[in-house]
């Protein structure tokens, strides 16, 4: 049983909130939770943590300090995450101290592939088919049974395509396995799949859902580059990935936001590629197009609130700034468009720097039924 | 000539930007600065100011505290501030230090309501008659003057009603003068009007202008209670409403957002009643109902970046939460609308703790051409 968050009623105004992690997700979640009137105390080994400079309080620690760890715990109300790659020590460590959400159980599945996939799949919900790949010979036989072409992936630690090969043939599988350093592992074989898209949900407390509607997801060097909403799908199709992120989300008895990225094939069939177990990339936009962010809504989920309005008031298009992209910070600060940067200070090729929002009235991106 | 504010180019996000006070409005300044990818540094004198904890910095100190002002004004890029009753002397050392906006001067002016006054008149815009009260004697001949009904009140200082006595007679004139303690007053005859609405608009360091819709705003016992947006002004209105910020805005060549409240009598005659060099409660509204809000727009004039989109892209009713109203927060979070909470711990009477912004498509709400 997962460790349960305080059942003693919402969490008032004043309280406060924990986050591990200071990156940009913990920043933005911090400014939601200021919104609603909430403290925030961020934890992160990273003294540059963006997150930092916008918190109540700070705890620059790493993450496997039990005693930073139970002090941080103690003096909030709450705790939540920014990323997945939580060791479950730490997490399991928190909820001695205080109530999580999302649940240990939760991050555990989604920071591991191969669990993931097997969750999921338990769930009858269709994935990519896929293999464990663990040594030599369960590599070749993953390829072999699977057919190719296929994706090795690590199963932990992965992330814009980082700990990723495709692979052309048994011997290849073996290859890049071995090049991987033999770590656990998933084969995946790969679909052909016509775009993807993202449900963006969150389940709170009382078990009530909402789902925003589903952007279209681009990526670039495989980095989300672009989310445009809606996504080119018919009433079915959207029910459908809504019904999905809600099994997910009922059977984790989840609580807070989190993303299902879906491939969506040329025949119309979705598959779930992957969980993310917090606010995700693909649902920025909503600080832009609806009246409750995925942000102020995952801080409503922690804090026991009621769920926000999750209506959509007009189309958008989010694209991330990227590296050195961040260096025409002017340039964009002068377009008619919601624009965020996240306080970083080093554009490090491939680092997400911040995202900017075009906004146009509904109906105005094409919308086709497929 | 009143200090400018660093000549050399836009602030680059990383950047510092110190903000005078710690109430609702520094808040939500610090947050809107945030998402640029600002630091923000809050002075304020009171240990509780909700600012604090959403700033990478703070100092907590009086007004007059001339060593920790020097300190802070050091330590960041610009100053600016959130409330319009900061002594001049502050202003003037912090501009000793560090560049600001709005300059001292434009503070100067609309915290003396005399001063005010004369200088929106001295432009050629029309405002309520009005007469300097210094003593008996002036009480007298100000009522009679101008007639009555009108209202008395001081100068300086006042808010919210507070400050400010209606009088009906030179000898009811002469005794609320005596309440007040004799300070230096000012007598307006009262207006007629058939509501009010403001003009929330922004100029940056290169004298662009940029104004938001007018809402209409109503108050209850002196304090705003709700504004609504689109006011009932016609485009010809509008237009003058505007063009009479400009004026106010390139006359005092001002740097930052601010607001000008005016009357709109029932023969359609627009008066200024009040200039605030600052953000402004009747411009909340455009956070949920703007891409830009005036936060960030005043952010963006102060940092010298390009003014911001003030394009409304949906109809919006903003609803001040004061005093014992927080205590609803469970039933307001239920409410599909923005929800602001201001992080104040003591719901005292009058004291604004919040508001909720409902938004609604563009022309729900009816304009009628006045």
């Amino acid at each position: 049983v997962s460790p349960a968050i305080a059942p003693d009623g919402p969490l008032a105004p004043g309280a406060t909130i924990g986050i591990l992690g200071g990156g940009q997700l913990g920043r933005m979640l911090a400014l939601a939770a200021a919104k609603l009137g909430f403290r925030v105390h961020i934890y992160c080994d990273d003294a540059h943590a963006p997150a930092f400079h916008v918190a109540a309080a700070q705890t620059c620690a790493p993450y496997d300090d039990q005693e930073a760890l139970a002090r941080f715990a103690e003096s909030v109300d709450v705790v939540t995450f920014e990323f997945e790659n939580v060791p479950e020590a730490t997490a399991l460590s928190i909820a001695d101290h205080a109530p999580v959400a999302p649940s240990p159980r939760a991050l555990a599945i989604a920071q591991d592939r191969l669990a993931e996939k097997r969750f999921v799949s338990g769930l009858g919900i269709a994935t990519a088919p896929f293999r464990a790949v663990d040594d030599e010979q369960t590599a070749r036989a993953a390829f072999q049974e699977l057919g190719g072409p296929a994706i090795l992936k690590t199963r932990r630690l992965g992330y814009d395509g980082k700990g990723q090969k495709r692979v052309e043939s048994a011997d290849e599988a073996v290859r890049a396995h071995a090049a991987m350093g033999g770590v656990p592992a998933i084969l995946e074989r790969h679909v052909a799949f016509a775009f993807e898209a993202s449900v963006v949900a969150a389940r709170n407390r009382d078990g009530h859902f909402a789902a925003y509607d589903l952007p279209r997801n681009e990526h670039e060097n495989h980095i989300l580059k672009r989310s445009i909403v809606p996504a080119p799908l018919g009433f079915g199709h959207i029910t459908e990935a809504m019904g999905i992120a809600q099994r997910i989300a009922d059977a984790l008895d989840y609580v807070g936001v989190l993303a299902v990225e879906l491939f969506v094939g040329s025949d119309g069939a979705l598959l779930v590629n992957e969980i993310a177990p917090r606010v995700h990339n693909s649902g920025h936009w909503t600080m832009e197009a609806c009246l409750v962010s995925q942000f102020e809504q995952h801080i409503r989920a922690v804090a026991g609130w009621p769920l926000g309005d999750t209506a959509r008031h007009c189309d958008a298009v989010m694209e991330n700034i990227i590296g050195a992209e961040a260096h025409d910070w002017l340039a964009r600060a002068g377009e008619p468009a919601g624009l965020h940067l996240y306080g970083k200070t080093e554009a490090r090729p491939g680092r997400k720097m911040g995202h900017i929002t075009r906004i146009s009235p509904l109906g105005t991106l094409k919308v086709a039924d497929h």
